[in-house]
């Protein structure tokens, strides 16, 4: 005789959500990437309707009674951690209403979209009409979680996407990085001044940078059998675990921004296509947080895609796809690939620089939470903001400014540190690695990039959500987050 | 004081039906034109828990007590026709259990899927382990519709595509045609022997024929800003009427079954795209029926795209994207347009020949579905009737055979006569339009091609379901289907 369990009856209630969200994810993809402008009104209705279902399959009312059976039953190790997070998932569904949701839905399909013209043509006064009704939402969806949850309204938020991480720790790890930042900024443009970087001469064929990017995505093992690349406005890494879709976006005047754009999401991909596959559909199989999916695209991205030896590694493949010029030696792509040059659109920063813009978004993003600001003051604060972090003059410049990213647009607030954090991860990482592997790097400059993707692997992608956040860290690297390796990566890398 | 009536109710159910297909449609199109390999079991899995899902919403139990309460209630004229098709899909609805229906969709994603490498590989055998399962819930599907409407079984699954058609009709129909067809076949071909005809010279690359497909479709009046055109292995309109996909598929040897195919999708796309916005959502807003919609989509391809005016507004595009050579001008165009050469490929055939394809698979497919043959009996019978009809043999083709669409691994039993109902319609529109305007083919000749549109926008288009078929065919043609125009057009166009 065979009895269903609750927790049995959980997973299946799972398995559901995870059928019907992949349609959403693949809808949302299309939308981004391939969707015709007429089509968004009856796009955003159908995700706000699918929005509202999956919230409302996740809120049922039998579920509590569920997970409190299936807390007494008798489960392993890991159907326990399931069950874990799938309390974690029940509770922050049931602490918002339908309505709440499908209204979140709806208003950042209309602002995201509307941005896709606003932004190329500079217009923050049609963007904040919209914004200001996502931030509305985004307060009360603060407001609700933090009664939920017992936490401060911001740190509410970011608790969705990194389950543990508090606004006074962010202050303590982000306020240490003030402090030497601007100086480690000057310093290695002092530096850097002395050497002789050869700028490649473009046009640069969209179709041929597509061709590049997909011969990199190979070299880094991604399987394209269960994923694609295409070009939307924003990049993003997005579908399912079983189907992962990657976005770029081209410039014929310079192919490096994109070129890093799909080293970074090709992080993202791989991690997302070697989540543990026999668990797939439940919450166990999750990628553990989004500071560690950062960790993972600048794993990709900057510990690797900007070594040294890593350049030996691209610069035939863009001598292939770009033809030979001057500027594709090994040694000059890196020294593109490190410029650093404060600039104002974050998604193409420097490692060095990088940080500095999401302390501003941080800064800016708490203080619209809690209310300290509205709307209308987002771009007087980002100046000054850039002024003092990067010496940049922003003023009235949108597009390049606040417009520049589609978060806030989205209602991702409390989303932005989740970047900076990865970084900190990402160099702990690379350090544990060289100290299990002493040869790391002559083996990366051998083309052997196998042992990296192994670590990363056996550590973080095979584990999805079995661990909380610091139980993994230190399972991976002996120790939880520890900012110095980040630190001392930068100097090593920048001054060394 | 408001109150919300019966017939409020249902319309909201059915928005939220149609929000919900949105979704499904557009992965529907994704997993034809987009999706890896790899992301097929997830992809057929969330579709099949789609399916159930707006089963279940399309059954829910209350429904009926709404239908029948809004019958008593004030409506306006279209307001009950939209009630009419209201009950007419709940019945369909009612008919099946979930799980037959869930049942359908995953296997017919499964053949489907299988079918795109086993039919390069002309894996009949293969083939034949998957469609046999699809049979099998294709026959279930039609006794549960038979015993739910009184029908014949077959007569059940043809009413889903084309209400109120009856085999009886069909094979009265078909008949008919099955005893001038293939006379009419050799007789053109005789002639058609005299003609001289330039052949194209290849090859032409995709994107050339791309652009051009493109071109066609905007003089066609095709809203890019509404659709895009992709490709797939079989090509078909899908998406929804607010983002209509349409898909094509290139041989870099032939442009031509490529540009006929994208044309005669251009006409699905239009209807779709015109369909009634004041009641998109509602049954009413849907295409009347799937000869309906052929009939539309061979108004473009065959009474327009095949007119030898439309050859000289085709032409310039054609030597614009591929480059000039004898064999375009608009003359040698329109011959190879209307070369009448019977051949394998159904999608392939000219407009003379292409019934017969269809007469043979409506006599397949029906003695498949009332059980007097098997999944195994195909080929055979396949190679008989291509001999008889069209002189043709195929055996051990089975790539170019039974093999060659996609409509019975799909489940799609019933479909098939609407094809030539299709092109039989196609003849009465234009007949009826010509006497409305007796300067047609002038204007056509001219390049004036919105008196065709508007007016199957008028009688066809905007109407949506709001009649019953013979009505809707009454209203716009002054009498309902009548197979002489049929005829009286291909003896004008072959024999003239």
């Amino acid at each position: 005789m065979s009895t269903t369990t609750a927790y049995d009856e959980l997973q299946r209630r799972h398995q559901r959500l995870h059928h019907l969200s992949h349609l959403q994810a693949i809808a949302s993809w299309d939308q981004s990437a391939k969707m015709p402008a007429k089509g968004n009104e009856a796009r955003s209705l159908a995700l706000a309707e699918m929005g509202g279902l999956l919230h409302q399959l996740a809120t049922a009312p039998d579920l509590k009674g569920l997970l409190d059976a299936a807390e007494g039953e008798s489960l392993s190790e890991a159907q326990r951690a399931n069950l874990r997070e799938m309390r974690r998932a029940w509770r922050a569904s049931n602490a918002l209403p339908q309505s709440l949701v499908e209204a979140k839905s709806l208003a950042a399909s209309r602002c995201e979209h509307a941005w896709r013209t606003q932004r190329p043509a500079n217009d923050w006064v049609g963007h904040v009409e919209n914004l200001r009704e996502v931030v509305r939402l985004a307060r009360e969806e603060a407001r609700l979680l933090a009664e939920d949850t017992g936490l401060a309204r911001y740190d509410a938020l970011m608790d969705q996407y990194e389950p543990g991480m508090r606004a006074a720790e962010v202050d303590r790890l982000f306020g240490d990085l003030r402090q030497w930042l601007p100086d480690l900024v000057r310093e290695v443009q002092e530096r850097q001044r002395r050497e002789t970087v050869i700028v490649p001469e473009g046009p640069f064929p969209a179709a041929a940078q597509r061709a590049l990017g997909q011969d990199a995505m190979r070299l880094l093992g991604f399987d394209f059998e269960a994923g694609r690349l295409d070009e939307s406005a924003h990049p993003f890494c997005g579908g399912v675990p079983e189907d992962v879709r990657m976005t770029t976006r081209y410039s014929v005047d310079n192919f490096l921004p994109s070129l890093t754009g799909t080293i970074h999401e090709t992080g993202h991909g791989r991690y997302e296509q070697k989540l543990p596959r026999e668990w797939l559909g439940q919450p166990l199989a999750r990628a553990r947080s989004m500071a560690l999916h950062e960790s993972q695209s600048l794993s990709f991205e900057m510990q690797l895609g900007a070594h040294p030896a890593f350049a030996g590694l691209l610069a035939p493949l863009v001598v292939k796809h770009l033809g030979a010029q001057p500027a594709f030696t090994a040694e000059n792509l890196n020294r593109l690939m490190t410029r650093v040059v404060p600039g104002h659109i974050r998604v193409d920063a420097d490692e060095v620089s990088y940080p500095a813009h999401v302390i501003l978004r941080y800064e800016i993003e708490r203080a619209l939470i809690e209310g300290q600001i509205e709307v209308e003051d987002i771009p007087a604060l980002w100046d000054a903001k850039m002024m003092e972090l990067l010496g940049i003059d922003t003023r009235g410049n949108f597009q390049d400014g606040p417009m520049q990213d589609v978060h806030w647009g989205a209602g991702l607030f409390g989303y932005f540190p989740c970047y900076t954090l990865g970084a900190m991860y990402a160099a702990q990482w690379f350090a544990a690695m060289r100290r299990a592997l002493p040869d790391l790097d002559a083996r990366i400059a051998a083309g052997e990039l196998a042992p990296v993707f192994d670590w990363l692997d056996r550590h973080i992608w095979s584990q999805g959500s079995r661990w909380e956040t610091p139980e993994l860290v230190r399972r991976a690297s002996g120790e939880t987050l520890n900012p110095t390796y980040f630190k001392a990566h930068l100097q090593a890398r920048y001054l060394g």
